[in-house]
């Protein structure tokens, strides 16, 4: 079968964006999720600036689970796009980090990383977002990474699993995980470049004025 | 008088927060006001832990103009702290930048930056914000700089005005304007080297993993 990123491409070959999810729960930390909120959203608005595809690249939505209202780490308010029962299916599935003691002790949240991963055809995890795949048994068999500050705790709550430190993120096609917070634009333009093209996603850091490299 | 940076560090060695007030808008982007946001909170948390101060470094919050409910660029709806008429004044007042042509022709919000910037110690733009500035004349007599892609719209619009490129942010003491999207993350990093200290800073940074230098 194809790799994760070139299926994703082709759908935005058939002319249809693809549709990104990204889950928030309370206590996620807020350049976490609005980092790759922003990647996919100015690879979009690049993407149809400049010609690149006929009915947009990313369609980029939030979710959360139990509430639309979720209180952000540090007491910043997002209203979600969707409700978890009312949310459509996504191609890209993001799991950002943050404090994740409550999504851990939700089931309801367990099970929608369940669901919405396993009708993903791409699921990507931010900082300790890690811990949410991990608790899902999306890391078996898969090496991984989180923030390095978290590493040793993953470690010992799952110490079946190849937990990678010093590396910005590991791609293993269908699951990738980055390692803490910034890493995550990196992680964004790493995935935007496997998807459009390196020019397409040299072009986002761009506009962004982000320092990337490939 | 002492520079705004050290009056700033001044009220932290009483005892008491440095507030920051974050100005949301209609289309503000999201990772120009979610970078500071993140930059100083993880700062405070840094600070707090690593018993740097003694009352916290710094108390961020965020405000917007006539409701609190703010649709950010590509759609993410935020719902602010305070909405201007009950928001305190704050020490450091955050313009983010965006599609600013919302907020460039409504003269509440223009009022509002007006009057929080006369109170604030300090003030500082991110991106496009530069233009809110430049319509309130904070940047008369100082050089400045916005987003790359904006530079020569904000000389056409303001041809009295000093504007430099190709700089990463420019530091005039009382008013800071740094350039595009991620440009805001380096330029709060120097603001908190700046008010707690270049090794508080460089902790900030190694927790938010983002690679940065003074």
């Amino acid at each position: 079968m194809a790799r994760a990123v070139d299926r994703l491409g082709g759908i935005i070959a058939t002319g249809r964006p693809v549709s990104v999810g990204i889950l928030l729960f309370p206590e996620v930390e807020v350049l976490d999720f609005a980092g790759p909120f922003e990647v996919f959203s100015v690879a979009d608005r690049v993407a149809r600036r400049d010609g690149l595809v006929s009915g947009g690249a990313f369609d980029v939505a939030t979710v959360a689970v139990g509430s639309r209202d979720v209180r952000a780490r540090h007491g910043l308010v997002v209203r979600t796009d969707h409700e978890a029962s009312d949310a459509p299916p996504f191609d890209l599935l993001v799991v950002p980090g943050g404090v994740v003691t409550q999504p851990l002790g939700d089931t309801a949240t367990l099970d929608y990383i369940r669901r919405a991963g396993a009708a993903a055809t791409l699921t990507a995890s931010f900082c300790t977002g890690a811990f949410l795949l991990a608790a899902m048994g999306l890391l078996e068999g898969r090496p991984a990474t989180t923030h390095w500050d978290d590493i040793q705790d993953l470690r010992a709550a799952h110490p079946e699993l190849q937990i990678i430190e010093d590396v910005p993120f590991v791609d293993e096609d269908e699951v990738i995980t980055s390692a803490g917070i910034s890493a995550g634009i990196g992680m964004s333009l790493h995935l935007v470049a496997g998807i459009l093209g390196e020019a397409a996603a040299r072009a986002t850091a761009r506009q962004m004025q982000y320092d990337w490299e490939p």
